[in-house]
C-alpha cells in the first residue's frame, strides 16, 4: 500500500520553513507496512491544491493532507479537496456547536470566520480534535483512503493516533517491518554500492537505501513480511551476504553515529580516551561527548590550536616542531603521546592539518591532516588529504581520527574473545 | 515567474531525512523574485519521477531537480527527465574525461558505475561541478527553465549559484533584493516579537522574517526595489526604528554565528581567548574554531570533562570540589582563572553544568551550568537552567558563554571609541 504527504501552507514555500509533519506521518505509516512515495507542499492556492489532490487520489491508496483547515480566507483544503473529488461541502450545526463549546471553555468570543470550519465534505466522517477548532476529515473515494489534518503538530499527532491510524490497520493485512542498519566508514559510496549492490539489487524485499555523509555510509535493510521471524529471517540472509564484503570498514550494525560505536566499545572494555586537537579545535571532544554517559570513558582534551599552546600545555618542544613543522608525523605523534600521558587515559587521538580557507602550503596544502593514536601497544600516525571546505576538512578529520580508535578497539575485542 | 523543486532520493521519504536543500534554493530564488510555488519529493523510482517532471514542467516556468545524478543504479534523474521531455541520452567522453581526472587528483581508482554520470539529456547544457562527479545540467524545454543538480548541499550550492543564477538573472527584469538582518541572543522570540511587531507590521516592503534558534533570534528584512538606493533606504528606515528595541541584546547586524561576531571582535581589539570546558565537552572551542582565521585569536582550550582533569591539568583543588560540589559558582571561576592564566589569553571562557539525561542532583537538577569568564578586568560567573534535551542543553551553554564575552568586549569598543 502507497502513501502520499500534501502539507499545505505558503508559509512551508518560505526559505525557512519545513514540513515537518510528514516525518511524523511517515513514521506512523510504515510502522504499518504503507510506504510514502511521495511528498507534496502546497501553498494556500485553491487550484494548485486542487491539482495536487486529484493526482494524489489517482495515484495513492493512501493520501493524508495536512494544514489549510484553519478559520481564515487562506484556509482552502476543504474546499479544494471537495473539488478535486467532485463532492459537495455541507455545514454543519454539531461541529459549529463543539467549536463553540471549545470557545466558551476557554472563555474567548468566537469570531464570525470560524464559522468556516464547520463546513464538512459529503461521505466524510469527522474526526474530534480535543487541541483545536478545527477538526480532522476521513473519507474512502473510488478506493484511496483520505484524510485531511490541522497543521499544528500538537493537533496533527493525535488526530493521526486515534482516529486515522485505527481505521488503517482494520483495512490493512497485518504486516511487520523490520530494519537492519550497517554503518560504513573508509569506504566511499560508490565503491560501496559497486560491492554490495550484486547482493541488495536481487531482493526487493527488504528494500535497500544507502545514505551518504561525508564518510559515514548508512545501509538501511527494511524488511517487511507477515511475522518478526520471517522479516529478521529475510534481513539476515541479505546481511550475512553483504557483510563480508564490507568486512571491518563496517563501524556499526546499529544505527548510530561513530563517537556512540567507539564510547560503547570503551565501555565494553573498561578502556578511556583523551585527545589532543589542533585542527578539530574541539570538534573529536564534543563529538564524544555528545553521548549520554561519556564521562565514564572520556578523561578530557586539550585543544591546542596555538603553537604556545602545543608547547605550554603537551611539551612538545618548539625544536621538534621547527624540524618537522607542525602539520607533521613527528607533531601528531607528540601530541597524542603527550595527552595519553597526562591524561592518564588508555588511548589518546590528535589531529594536527590545515582546514583551510588559509594557511596552505607546497608541503602541506589545505585538507593535509596528521591523525595519531597513542595506545598501549604503541603509537601509530597516518596522513589525511581531505577535499573540500574547511567544516568538511573538520568533519572528516574526526570521523578518520574516531575510526582509527574504533579498529583499534575492535581488534582488541576480538582478540580477548 | 513561479518556480517548482523536486528532490529525488527515497532516503527523502524515510521519517529520518527532510529536503534541506530546497530552503536554500527558496532563498536563492526568492532574491530574484521568483516565488516556490510547489515542493516535490519522489522516491528513486522511475515512473513516478519522470510524472512529477512532467506534471512541474507543465505547471511551472522554473523547475529546479535535486538527487538522482549520482552512479548508482537508484540514480535516476537523468533517465527520467529526458523520458519526461521525450528527449535521449547521449554518452560525453568531455564528462567522462573530466570524472577520470577528479578521481586521479585523489589518486582513487574510478568505478565503472561512475561512468553513468557521463551520459547528458540532448539539448542540455552540462554545468562543471568541481566538488563531485556530477555534473549539473541546464536545460530550455517550450518555454521552461529545467535544471538538474546533484543532491549533496556543497555540490548543489555552488553549481546554482555559479551557473544557474546567473542564467535566471539574463531572464529577468532588473529588480534589486537588498537584505538586512539582526541577530538577537539572550531574549526569548516571544519578546522580541512583541517588542518589534508594531513596527514591522507596517510595512509590507521590507518582508521581515524571524527565525529562532536556541537563544539565537534571526531578524531578516527584505526590501525588493527598482534600484539599491531605493531599497536601502527602505532598510534603513525599518532598522533605525527597531535596533533601540532590542539594544544590546543585538549581538550583530550582518548574517553571521556568535562565533564569527566574537571572532570579530577578539580581531578588532587585538585580544585572545582560551576555554575551559567540561559540560560543554568542546563544543565552544570547535564553534570558535569552525571560524576561518580563528588561529590568531583562539589560543587553545582544556576539555576537562572528569574531574582528574580539572585537578591536574587547571590545578582545581579536590578541597574546592569537595565543598562546592563541581557545578558551582568556585569551580567555574577557578577553571576559566586557570585556563587564562595557563594560556596566557587575556580572557578566557569555562562551563560546568549538568546536560543530562543523566547526574542531575537536588542541588544541581539537569540543565544546571555555571558559566564564568575570566578577563583582565576580574571574574565573572553566572547560574542558568537550561530546559530541554543534551544536545539543546550543551548548545544553549555555548552560546550564553560565547555572548558573555561579546557584551564584555563591546563595552570595552565602546569605551575606547
Amino acid at each position: 500500500m502507497n502513501a502520499e504527504i500534501i502539507a499545505v501552507g505558503s508559509e512551508l514555500l518560505t526559505p525557512q520553513r519545513l514540513d515537518t509533519n510528514s516525518l511524523y506521518l511517515t513514521n506512523q505509516l510504515n510502522a504499518l507496512g504503507i510506504e510514502v512515495a511521495m511528498k507534496t507542499v502546497v501553498g494556500d492556492h485553491r487550484e494548485r491544491l486542487q491539482a495536487a489532490v486529484s493526482g494524489a487520489v489517482q495515484r495513492s491508496e493512501v493520501v493524508v493532507i495536512t494544514g489549510g483547515l484553519g478559520p481564515t480566507e487562506d484556509d482552502l483544503t476543504r474546499e479544494a479537496v471537495a473539488a478535486a473529488l467532485g463532492r459537495d461541502l455541507l455545514f454543519s450545526e454539531e461541529i459549529l456547536d463543539a467549536i463553540e463549546q471549545r470557545f466558551r471553555r476557554l472563555a474567548r468570543p468566537m469570531a464570525a470566520i470560524n464559522r468556516r470550519q464547520a463546513y464538512v465534505i459529503t461521505g466524510a466522517e469527522v474526526l474530534p480534535n480535543p487541541n483545536g477548532t478545527a477538526p480532522g476529515l476521513w473519507l474512502e473515494h473510488d478506493g484511496t483512503l483520505l484524510m485531511m489534518l490541522p497543521g499544528p503538530p500538537r493537533e496533527m499527532k493525535p488526530l493521526f493516533d486515534d482516529h486515522c491510524l485505527p481505521r488503517l490497520q482494520a483495512r490493512l493485512p497485518r504486516m511487520v517491518i523490520r530494519v537492519r542498519t550497517l554503518r560504513v566508514a573508509g569506504m566511499p559510496e560508490s565503491e560501496v554500492d559497486q560491492r554490495i549492490a550484486p547482493v541488495y539489487t536481487r531482493y526487493t524485499n527488504p528494500v535497500t537505501t544507502i545514505l551518504a555523509a561525508p564518510n559515514d555510509i548508512q545501509i538501511h535493510f527494511r524488511a517487511r513480511c507477515e511475522t518478526e521471524q520471517e522479516a529478521d529471517a529475510l534481513l539476515e540472509e541479505v546481511s550475512a551476504q553483504v557483510e563480508p564484503l564490507l568486512g571491518e570498514r563496517i563501524y556499526t550494525r546499529k544505527d548510530q553515529p561513530m563517537e556512540s560505536r567507539v564510547g560503547e566499545l570503551l565501555s565494553e572494555a573498561g578502556k578511556t580516551v583523551a585527545v589532543a586537537e589542533s585542527c578539530t579545535g574541539g570538534l573529536i571532544a564534543q563529538r564524544l561527548t555528545a553521548i549520554p554517559g561519556s564521562s565514564t570513558y572520556f578523561v578530557g582534551g586539550f585543544v591546542t590550536y596555538q603553537e604556545s599552546a602545543k608547547t605550554s600545555w603537551l611539551g612538545i618542544s618548539p625544536e621538534l616542531i621547527a624540524a618537522h613543522t607542525v602539520v607533521s608525523e613527528a607533531v601528531a605523534l607528540a601530541m597524542a603521546e603527550a595527552a595519553r600521558a597526562q591524561s592518564g587515559a588508555d588511548y589518546a587521538l590528535s589531529t594536527t592539518g590545515v582546514a583551510g580557507p588559509g594557511g596552505g602550503t607546497e608541503q602541506a596544502p589545505v585538507g593535509t591532516v596528521w591523525i595519531a593514536l597513542a595506545s598501549p601497544q604503541g603509537s601509530v600516525a597516518r596522513k589525511y588529504r581531505f577535499m573540500g571546505e574547511r567544516e568538511r576538512v573538520r568533519t572528516l578529520a574526526s570521523q578518520n581520527a574516531l575510526d582509527l580508535l574504533r579498529v583499534e578497539l575492535e581488534r582488541i575485542s576480538i582478540a580477548l574473545n
